[in-house]
């Protein structure tokens, strides 16, 4: 079957000579006035020196991890190091061109509101694009050269986790310290607008914004879409006995098919007067044509019409979750409840958000726990339900490239506001550039909800590969025998409480609890990082504009640099701490606890992640939406007391939403990779001890 | 072995003969001058038109599900009669003695400190006294009645849960909603002192401080009493033919000995200069003889000297929580670094304190993972395990009326500061009262994290008692059998891969995640019920301050019955869709997922609530003292913008340490009570269906 075995290195090299066109199409656009390229230049040289420096830091983990990595196999060192860089260098590209088409789409909007919308998103399809094209050059080329063994490319999934995790960690302690540090000085204390040029920290904002939501977001779905394909390849190469050897390919064939519909959309995509129009018209057709390679797929190639079932179930889902994020964080009851009780200070509209942003978690986790439920009941359950559940999954990351799109295209539309506020021209774009603005912050909720739905999914599927692994290859279980144990569960048999005795083993209950506790841990961490951060640049910011004179009334320059240094130390040193608790927890509890007490552990911090995740996401945004509702003029609009509380709320929801809440995320598929990495130590280590 | 069978019953009679005696002590104290009287018959008026409204409100309730369990067997609906009526009887016994304790406390200070600290101690010992002596009583006596068959005892547990269940919930959303709202318009908006009689939500506020803390914890923790008692009880018929008769009655002997050393701590508390020396001390005599009692109960009359080791485990780890929490409440790092993020305004204020509170759960989660660990090892494992674990959760238990008595300490000592504000004595007596105050806060700190290891830990032991009831009982699995598959159960045997299997299922995974939310769901319409009420008790103070000329000034007086009914209606109100919630999802769980989803149910939402709670309690707790902390001078002291943004935190931790963290205890325990009251329901219709 040579087709399943070359069409994602295929796909991905195609989707690259996309990027390429498309980059090209971007950087060919004029830069607009001098002013506007000096302060573009300030944003691309903070991202890239803040780049640089977390390339170095992660360098020396990935070099130590490497050589450790090595006693396990040479193949999951050498995958774990592509893994790692490849990564980097999509998060990197995606970057790059964000940063140069922010001060574009500013400059076109000058001319017009539909080439500054194309360029904004085209942009972003560069991020989009790069992300799913490297991934299946990466997953499909060390498959086709580890000698079409799954097992061996884990080291691949390992390394993107890892690389996320830095990244997703330093962007959204940097982005968050800053945009903390800047609002809390500048809006609050000195009121001047956001994005003024005199505020010292508003450069280190707008490179917040690209290396949080941009390089950061996209390495959490990087490492979404490679692990959900590895995971659900393990699953496929456990079961070929049974269902047979194209099961292994199939997440392959499945993923390059939706890549095929992304390039499409993207391709496809027209600017209209609505920008959200435009960009749900360009994701219908990448859906669209998804959908009909899925049904090809489905019917013809594989010949099982279930995969194409739980797949556009999959798609559905993904849907699903998206409004229910969008009811929560968008202008709806929550939202505007919030707001109406910022008029009683900021102490209730804390409690309203609080009390919605628990509430938001309920129904997409019950979601995911329906469609889990219905994936294994459409594929006659036993061990086709399980790979029922991972086909779902790969339909909810099909649309990964153009999700990614949309989200990037957030953070160029947000800078080339900011930088037509700084280059004062914005008297002449503001109305357009604020419509992309606007539009941008609804697709960072859609897709932040993407990225959970995306991660949860993943990390279960990541699960049932570790079990299955571990069952299966090292313990000696029959794949008839699973699936017949499976298929036997009849509800209450006797062998239920046989099975229920299990909880009660120590093994068992200790990790649970422990597993449970690390996501608290983990995300205490990132929030207390950023709070030490954007206390310093809260003091620092204040500093300038006491001792720099004529700063206030705009006759001096502020200090950018300083702003964006603070912002820069403080993120690498403060994701070191979180990083090593993500990699040597699974580790102890695994060798403590052996192969059983580590599926306990790996239940507790996904349960937990899961819900604490959608959580902060939720919070964070309707406290967001909550203030701009104010700001749309309701409960007196700005400057009122309503006001300045609901800004209260909109801070506290900033480390919660862009820094904890998505590194959860990546939290919970590393703990899950790096069990079915270092299974085969787990179990040589419970044979000798 | 009659000793078995009496001794809860006499000692529980003996307590309230003792509670009879210490309250005639406290009642012959003089109330003090006339405007002090007529201040504390408005709190006492307020607390029992609020529990005469919520006794009517939860009689619905009983009559209806005594209905409904009269199919079970009538034992379970005559114990849930009594189970409820036991409850609501002591928490109404030790709330109207606390209304009373106030005033003579007040009174005392104005002779001297010492006498004061006495009556607000016997106060709270009448509390304490009355939840383990009535609890002795119910239970004992029940389980004399019923042919000594604990599985007919369940229902007073059941009924115990639910009176619990109102009684925090109710009081929880009064007392914060009057809190929050005296508090906002008084001293953040009037700029007037705390208790200030101006204030119309004053009387309110001290109310809620009496049927909150002391009536809604004594509910919570008669509730853990008793249920821990049953649910050993449980486990030790299930296992009696291994381990002998004896393990049936061993939790009503070992808790009847935790009784008399609480009655002696009480009885011999002596009151000195420094009141939490004079508390400490009597805890310490307290626990020193129950160990006595443990180590002869173990020793010899059991024979069994694991019982011991593991009863005294559980005494250590209550300790050993108790000191986690005051690390992250006290003033210690947390709360200092909260109190100096102030600084930089109630945003960074509350990031840190959210970060420091999601810390704050891990270590005690972690610890009561240990401690079960460690009592299954020290029992030697297989079933005598299960039981040593049971054992340390009797030893927990045991100090539970003298921890009792010094929570309930703390809304009197309040009350007392409070009346002499307010009766203008506060010159001749704030000196003594306000330590008094002092030491409460630290009582009542220390108590809701022994609260919540109890909560824990007796839930994990209705968990246990439920698998084993389920097994053992209606599904036919021997208990040697089972005691050989838990001993037989090796680290990473073939035979764990087969357990892990059981995860895939979608009858486990779907009410695991259900599960999980539940907790969410729930303390959302908590905190959300509390926002609202104070929301319209906010707007009726403000009213209140507009339209009655010379409030402020002093000459009128505040309509305080006004404030006093929106707590009371809207606390009755809001109780009920959050009780129903946890009502109605175990049996939907039960009914469609059978006895193994039931369990996996049960797991996720006792990992998530443990953890969520611990997270409310801690973060309030340390907001509140992070804001006493700055008022005691540091930081710049009161009126300063660190003031301003520490009492936000304050505000906005409110209702999570004192509504929805206590109840989400009381929802763990409910939930697994529920599922062992109607195991016979979900297997007969498994069955049928």
């Amino acid at each position: 079957m040579p087709m399943d075995l070359f069409i994602a290195p295929v796909v991905g090299i195609v989707s690259l000579i996309v990027v390429a066109f498309v980059s090209w199409l971007v950087l060919k656009e004029d830069q607009g006035t001098k002013r506007m390229r000096e302060i573009a230049s300030y944003i691309q040289e903070g991202a890239n020196a803040f780049m640089k420096r977390e390339f170095t830091t992660i360098a020396y983990f990935i070099v130590i991890l490497a050589i450790l990595l090595y006693f396990i196999g040479w193949q999951i060192s050498v995958g774990f190091v592509i893994g790692a860089v490849c990564s980097l260098i999509a998060a990197y590209v995606g970057m790059s061109i964000a940063v140069r088409a922010n001060v574009r789409t500013s400059n076109a909007a000058r001319m017009s509101a539909e080439k500054a919308l194309k360029i904004a998103f085209l942009g972003g399809s560069v991020t989009g694009l790069s992300i799913v094209g490297i991934s299946l050059v990466g997953v499909g080329g060390l498959f086709l050269l580890f000698n079409r063994d799954p097992s061996l490319v884990v080291g691949f999934g390992f390394g993107a986790s890892l690389a996320a995790l830095f990244a997703q960690l330093g962007g959204g302690i940097y982005t968050k310290a800053a945009d903390v540090g800047a609002d809390l000085v500048g809006k609050v204390e000195q009121k001047i607008p956001e994005d003024d040029p005199r505020n010292p920290a508003v450069i280190a904002d707008q490179v917040g914004d690209n290396v949080g939501d941009c390089a950061g977001r996209g390495a959490d779905l990087f490492e979404s879409f490679s692990d959900n394909i590895i995971g659900i390849m393990i699953l496929g190469a456990a079961f070929a006995s049974i269902l047979g050897a194209k099961y292994i390919t199939y997440p392959l064939v499945a993923e390059s098919i939706g890549v095929i519909g992304v390039i499409i959309g993207v391709l496809t995509f027209r600017p209209g007067k609505n920008p959200m129009r435009s960009i749900y018209m360009s994701f219908a057709i990448a859906t669209i044509v998804s959908l009909i390679g899925f049904y090809w797929l489905g019917a013809y190639y594989m010949n099982d019409i279930m995969l194409f079932y739980t797949s556009t179930l999959g798609v559905v889902t993904s849907f699903i979750i998206a409004l229910i994020i969008l009811y929560y964080t968008g202008n709806h009851k929550p939202v505007i409840e919030i707001a109406r009780a910022s008029q009683s200070g900021a102490a209730i509209n804390l409690i309203y958000g609080l009390a919605y942003g628990l509430e938001s978690s309920v129904l997409p986790t019950i979601v995911v726990g329906i469609v889990i439920g219905i994936s294994y009941l459409i594929a006659g359950g036993g061990i086709r339900g399980i790979y029922g559940i991972a086909s779902a999954a790969a339909g909810i990351l099909s649309t990964t490239g153009i999700i990614m799109a949309a989200d990037t295209f957030g953070p160029i539309s947000d800078n080339a506001d900011g930088i037509a506020e700084m280059a004062g021209i914005s008297d002449e774009v503001s109305d357009k550039t604020e419509v992309l603005d606007a539009a941008g912050n609804v697709t960072k909720a859609v897709t932040k909800g993407y990225a959970m739905a995306c991660a949860s999914i993943t990390s279960i599927v990541l699960l049932f590969a570790f079990i299955v692994e571990a069952g299966v290859k090292y313990l000696g279980i029959g794949v008839n025998e699973l699936d017949g144990l499976l298929k036997g569960f009849i509800i209450d048999s006797p062998e239920a409480p046989r099975l229920m005795a299990y909880i009660f083993e120590p093994t068992v209950i200790i990790p649970l609890f422990i597993g449970a506790t690390v996501p608290f841990l983990f995300s205490s961490m990132a929030i207390k990082a950023v709070g030490k951060t954007a206390f310093q640049m809260v003091e620092e910011v204040r500093r300038q504009f006491r001792e720099i004179k004529g700063l206030l009334e705009g006759k001096a320059k502020p200090d950018y640099a300083r702003a964006v240094d603070i912002s820069t130390k403080n993120a690498l040193r403060e994701m070191v701490a979180p990083t090593l608790l993500g990699l040597l927890s699974p580790v102890i509890i695994g060798l403590i606890f052996g192969v059983r007490g580590m599926m306990a552990y790996l239940v507790g911090v996904t349960v937990i992640a899961v819900l604490l995740a959608l959580f902060m996401y939720n919070v964070g945004g309707a406290w967001d939406n909550a203030k701009k509702y104010i700001e749309a003029g309701n409960f007196g609009g700005k400057g009122t007391e309503a006001h300045a509380a609901s800004v209260i709320g909109d801070t506290v929801g900033d480390p919660l939403k862009d820094t904890a809440g998505p590194s959860l995320h990546i939290l919970i598929k590393l703990q899950n990779i790096i069990a079915i990495t270092l299974l085969p130590i787990f179990i040589l280590y419970a044979l000798i001890a």
